[in-house]
């Protein structure tokens, strides 16, 4: 019972993504591939997963009777219209974040999956997966320290290339945040601040950092995001949770305490990938799992699309300096 | 060369400090004392330090040939008029927190004091004492983490008592931090916003917990702190300095790291008198030091009038949740 | 390219390791079992290997042409038997510990592997697959510490069942250390000495808890580790490694850090199952593929061996209160 | 009500005791010196006590109706001499460790103590006034771990200058753990054991460097003591305790954690001088006042030769790597 997926995007995301689906997570095997670049795609297919078909484009792969479903890890304009194509054809996909490039596109993707009647989306928010995040959702779940009342959070990266410039912070780092914050307190966002820190000498041209995201939920929980990406000393992603009875906080990965040089402590990772990489695995051995039985237990297109909109309000608080109202489409029932 | 001390004011906290300057600190000693309730007055002396004079009045303790220096530690709305008293008379004096109960009288102090020529007040922000606090500020000042560009802080209280309500999160509690990160980022303050967190069911009638204040500085650092007076777990004093290189934060006060019952930890205060104690003893033994050197050395009356405004912002961004303008006169040269 | 594997011993341990080669694992499949109860043996088979044969015997198992490679996960006296008879058919063989019961049986799987001329067995000690114990041992193999001198250990447990007893703490408990340590430091041990701390009340009947075990390497490293399997708080694995330059430790396993009823922690587990669960899917993956690459990359049956005569050892410094020396045949080149 | 104090050595540890007790310390001053270089003592003396008289002897200083106590700070070897004539005369003396030179001499001052009928001799074992083992032992006390059982300690000392060598190790570093550990634990040793760990290529000629005390109590406790002299990366004093119901440590010294290149944690003391510092204070006030009211609370000449008949036995233990009987004088009820 070996699930067939198809995989649109053979870049550097893709080909990790390939490596785990067809050698290391069982039950699973890619039997096609397609990439902008088809040299490439026939390349990867050769190195990872010998035998794919290698077809002309994503819609072909789609509609091949032998894909059973489709992994989307393409450039992210073209996500919108590979996923809707999945749809069209009834099939399962996940999708690398994001899901479409606005909230429009991705307000159309959920109407689109409501429309077939059927669960097929995923949205690749792996934190979900980290077993430190899932540790403190399951203690705050259990009650052990009350209602949330209040979140403190950073994301830290020691520098970033130069190309990383202007809503960046909001768009490609804190969007993390945005998904899974809101899934560990399992509540919406309502209006969004962004408040300027002092500027790093650090901070590259054309670039704020740091700064200070307050996002407050509908049952009124605060959550202050501290985005600083020239932190120079390490890869760093704090949450702590304030309850009506205590705190909780994510674990540190766990790394080997050390004392030498008149110093206590314990190294920290330099180098994002290695932060969630065994995420990744998880992600996608449930996705698997869950796929063959029928089933979507992920982040949603829904979730795709309140994502969206919050990067958006938090991109316009971030330029106006106003507390911005964080306005979506009602809940349709499909997604409760 | 002993310093002779009058005490006005012998409630708990003047018990404590009697006990400190007559028992427990070299060089200094408690000739007298005064009271609103004179026989309350009579009976401390008798047991702290028998043979010091009970004056009728502050001013008249004030003016006793025999005292050299002035302790104000009775009711707050006094303060002002001891303060100045002292001041008229060429007096050193220590007085407890507030300096005054409005920014407008401490700026008249803050006057008295220019007009007299010499300095002569110092107000009780004993955090400035504390071993941790001094420690972080060596850390940034040796420039170990770079300027800091951000803080994160909270003041937590297990419980409060029911008189506990208000605008007493500022005015009683918060008041600590405005003192104390002012010295330790050595940056004024320029606005206060207020952002109400998820009232927790502990909270008391009449008093929002928690909520964070986000001050900002004239050189762009943005702090924020969270208020939050009836947490439960325990008293709790948090502070983390985001440097252009690095992170420090105010060390945990040390306890018995234990390991029990399913749980690996250390024990956390729960009584906020404990959590600075030594600073009394220090910021005491300190003050009789530069007082007999004829110098100032702690909080002077312009950080008490700049505690002052800042408080006074604090509440009206509380109260409209705006984000509202720390606005003070011109620093005087006296105080630089 | 599906390495077939036989598992002879179908009880919980056989179960845990059919079910990760079975539907966890890529690459490979249970195709036989067998076990000394066949009823049991065809209903694991049912649930967890749908279709895989049931042997009469082990034997007629390892004889299979259908079987690549066998697991035993039988009764530990049965170990030698089918080691050897593996061996035999020229059968790579996974062996759970211990490899054999006695010093002597390992012995002779040592001579008959060698006298096979191939790498064939590999002992189920999975702390090796640990992802803490091998940060260690990067850290100390990078120099970061200097050269080891001295390691401190602990071995806790909450409790044990009553049938618990004797040398149990030797043969079932530090067993574990005496393989992982050994491969940590990279040395062979030459003495041992067992040093009987104060009895605890909680202590059954017929078992001295604690004590320490101190053993000694060829280089002249000191390990002292502290064995205590009623200390009801915990199941607490402890190593620190005191280099030339500084110490290293073995990261706690991540938990989620807490503030709480005056206590600010983290939570221990109670369990040691879970401790090195993630161990054994490590271990049986890099199995799969070695075996199926011709190699033998873990625990060979030389340190099965050499753990043999070193929980011998310790039995004796247990019973005698002596300072046993740990002697050995001489390595064999088969296994440098 | 001042406690006149007499000093009898005025080197360095000597000058720092009289800083304290003449202008730290309330309620006591020093009123006479008297070193074996007696410029030196009026050189002393116009520091740090003006108008002290300089005694030409320690005898006449001791016998001088001016002084109240006497503390002695000279020369290991004359401590014996000026304990007894303090004794002799009738007054209270305070010794800095060692008590004297050998346990014959101790055990000459315990009699003579008997002998005068009253407490009068304090020995400065000053580790018994440090804040974080008076909270382990508060913990150990209040049954929170239940009874001791193990404990694990440490004594690292970054490096050691070129005359540290032969058994210093127990006789200047160890000398600490016997008397602190003694009192920590409330028990007496019954024997000692070392173990030499692999030496380290920092140590200096002459000197065995780590190795690993172990002591035995007469409630079978067991204590194991790394002595680590030339650890490179700090001082570092460690003492877990392991009960019958948890564990308990004592607390790291309260330093600021920091986050920076790569690394996550707090600084280390590099001077041992620092460790313990604020513990004198304490100390000698504890004396001036137990004095003053005519007792002694603190390590009693018992405790003194007690320490010195254990570092004898250890340093036989450590020459002759047997298991060594440590043997006392049954206690008198004097010190019970």
């Amino acid at each position: 019972m070996t699930l067939k997926i198809g995989v649109i995007g053979t870049g550097a995301i893709g080909q990790e993504h390939i490596a785990r689906l067809h050698g290391k997570i069982a039950g699973s095997a890619v039997v096609a591939v397609n990439d902008i670049n088809s040299d490439n795609a026939r390349a990867v297919a050769d190195r990872l997963c010998p035998g794919a078909a290698v077809h002309a484009s994503g819609e072909e792969l789609i509609r091949s009777p032998d894909v059973d479903a489709v992994l989307v890890t393409s450039w992210g304009p073209s996500h919108e219209e590979f996923v809707l194509a999945s749809i069209a054809a009834g099939k399962p996909v996940f999708c690398e974040k994001p899901l479409a490039t606005t909230a429009q596109a991705c307000r159309r993707i959920v109407e689109a999956e409501i429309a077939g009647g059927r669960a097929l989306v995923q949205v690749g928010f792996m934190r979900r997966y980290d077993a430190g995040y899932r540790m403190l959702k399951q203690v705050v779940a259990s009650g052990g320290i009350g209602d949330p009342l209040m979140l403190h959070c950073a994301h830290r990266n020691p520098t970033v290339p130069a190309h990383y410039v202007g809503d960046m912070g909001i768009t490609d780092t804190f969007i993390h945040e945005i998904d899974v914050l809101r899934w560990l307190v399992d509540d919406d966002y309502v209006s969004a601040q962004v408040i300027q820190g002092r500027r790093s000498r650090h901070a590259g041209e054309g670039l704020d950092d740091p700064y200070l995201v307050v996002l407050k939920t509908r049952g009124g929980v605060v959550i202050d995001t501290e985005i600083f990406v020239n932190c120079q000393f390490g890869y760093d992603i704090q949450c702590q949770i304030v309850g009506e009875d205590g705190t909780a906080s994510l674990p540190e990965p766990a790394t080997v305490p050390m004392r030498k040089g008149a110093f206590a402590g314990q190294p920290l990772m330099m180098d994002w990938k290695l932060r969630f990489i065994d995420s990744y695995d998880v992600e996608l051995a449930e996705w698997v799992e869950a796929t063959a039985a029928g089933r979507v237990t992920g982040p949603t297109a829904w979730d795709g699309y309140f994502a969206a909109v919050t990067s958006d309000a938090c991109v316009e608080a971030k330029r106006t300096g106003q507390i911005v109202p964080i306005t979506t489409m009602d809940r349709p029932d499909f997604y409760r």
